[in-house]
């Protein structure tokens, strides 16, 4: 770090910790909530086996949470960071990591989440605050139960951003967060009122990955449009060829292919349409219980891995929905966000 | 073997092969058709590597099937075997086969298949017939396309077997052949006109051991009824909590584990209820296209792996289909049937 670098980062407020499962992201906020300096390791919670002091076979669990954060913070100067509160979010919180932070109930916003961190107290002295989850049991038999942890920090960034604040109506917003297990929020109030979970991108990566059905070695460097839109309106029809479901349909990944309908770099695209159609189609039948539909919100807004998120603005035109916007740096936005609320920044 | 099985062998009359992707079993017959000796072996199409000969790099392929064959039939005297007709059916006549055996177009039955053996020379000069598969383009807009291979044989057997040569009309039957890639088939008139695949359980396979949502290492030794029966109903349902379809309905495996409805070894069974709600349901829609419903078929019989037919046709129950019937060793009597209706034994 140069001279220059050492006095921006003088002033630095708050890191904030973006936890997961594979992947430990840092960020050092300034005062205005801007993004001083970001690192990112492969330190998720499920991968931090290589912090094993090599001369003690069962170290404490929080010994390896200690070293992980060091290490993503070991380019920026110790004298700063050490004097920064910490804020976390993600499965640090979940029972498989630092500490566990409960879910909290829906209705959730920004004011509940900074009331609710769970404190983890490190060797040094210092303290690591943790962002809970949210669940939501719904409506008796009309919701399954729900959990995120991660996307509310997620949510509560997107509504924070200068563009949700500039909508006419920032209180009634759906909100797409495609990913692994996709969520879709409602937020009403700036609180998260209910969600929904589909497994889309796990099981998108299990079946190219390991499928007799799907799996192929043969990647199109370019997004197959026409196979994507194919398994896009199949998904999200549920009647005439898709009448047999989801598991009938995803056959067909395999059964055009062998009969010369599909070629084998279009199978991928061919499947991410047909689960990314289901998805949408099932978004709409939850809505539909509330007897509304994606036009009736003040705006869609999606967040995620910028190329997923352009995929399912396509995909969203594709099934006519009303325009979708996309929202950036939502996670470290609203780690800034709960972390002013609760005062540990000025 | 001893001197009163090898006069036993002695009046076999055909050899039959059941050479799937990853196992092959081979089934001797006698005049009747009645199985006199069985075995099987790992030598699935895709595992074949093993026999490579060692000091050849590059064997031809189809040496790999020659010794797969010699090795299954190993037990049996050669000079029994070698005078026999060999009939195989299975992924054997796929691409990635011994031979390509073009696929059927339904409708399609024994005699339709009896006619359109592929036959592939050995270098004994002894001959081995290959059943095709079916496949079905079925009414455009209604159906997608879809194939079959092996299940052809099972069909043809099941049609043979004096329990459904018993049936009140066997010209109108409802058949379901569960594995890795169920298959539900109407057949009227002996003949196979319409069919419908369901990826269930590789499906299973992979959200079980390869998941984040459903991976478990704690498996129950016995059937948690209970978890069955909700993953069930959630399965079969369109509505309330399932209207988010399938990819939602997945995600509760995970989410009710850690709200603490569903315990660990509880996770596959209500995952495998949830899955085989889904296809029947599927099944049920498809049916519904021509105005059919499951009851009025003369019967619905299911075939396969016997534990996996056991919970289908207890799942068939709960959603209250008409009773179903199981159908044993049905490809070997497919084997039998065709090789009969080819003309391969008297």
């Amino acid at each position: 770090l140069d001279e220059t670098s050492i006095v921006r980062l003088k002033g630095a407020r708050l890191v904030g910790l973006d936890w997961g499962t594979s992947a430990l992201r840092a960020y050092l906020f300034g005062g205005n909530g801007d993004i001083l300096a970001e690192r990112s390791a492969p330190s998720g919670v499920l991968h931090l086996d290589r912090f094993l002091p090599t001369d003690a076979a069962h170290a404490r669990r929080e010994t390896l949470f200690e070293a992980a954060l060091d290490d993503v913070c070991r380019d920026w100067p110790a004298t700063i960071v050490s004097q920064l509160p910490v804020l976390a979010c993600g499965m640090v919180g979940s029972t498989v990591g630092w500490k566990e932070a409960a879910y909290l109930q829906t209705p959730a916003g920004t004011n509940e989440l900074a009331k609710a961190l769970t404190s983890v107290k490190r060797a040094n002295g210092s303290v690591v605050q943790i962002v809970p989850g949210v669940c939501s049991y719904g409506v008796a038999g009309a919701s399954l139960p729900e959990i995120m942890r991660g996307e509310e920090t997620q949510i509560t960034g997107l509504l924070s951003a200068p563009k949700a604040a500039n909508m006419a109506n920032n209180d009634d917003l759906l909100i797409g967060l495609p990913g692994t297990h996709s969520k879709w929020a409602q937020v009403r109030e700036d609180r998260i009122v209910s969600f929904t979970t589909f497994v889309t991108g796990e099981l998108y990566a299990l079946l190219t990955n390991h499928s007799v059905v799907a799996k192929t070695e043969t990647k199109s460097p370019h997004l197959e449009e026409a196979a994507f839109q194919a398994g896009l309106r199949l998904g999200q029809s549920e009647s005439g060829e898709a009448a047999g479901g989801l598991l009938s349909s995803i056959f067909s990944t395999r059964s055009r292919k062998i009969l010369g309908e599909l070629k084998q770099e279009e199978q991928p695209d061919y499947l991410s349409g047909l689960l990314i159609g289901a998805e949408l189609a099932g978004v709409h039948r939850v809505l539909a219980r509330e007897k509304r539909k994606p036009a009736d919100f003040a705006a869609v807004v999606l967040a995620g891995e910028r190329g997923l998120c352009a995929r399912y603005q396509s995909a969203c035109r594709t099934v006519q929905w009303p325009r979708t916007e996309i929202a950036e740096n939502a996670t470290a936005r609203g780690l800034w966000s709960v972390a002013r609320q609760a005062g540990l920044v000025g």
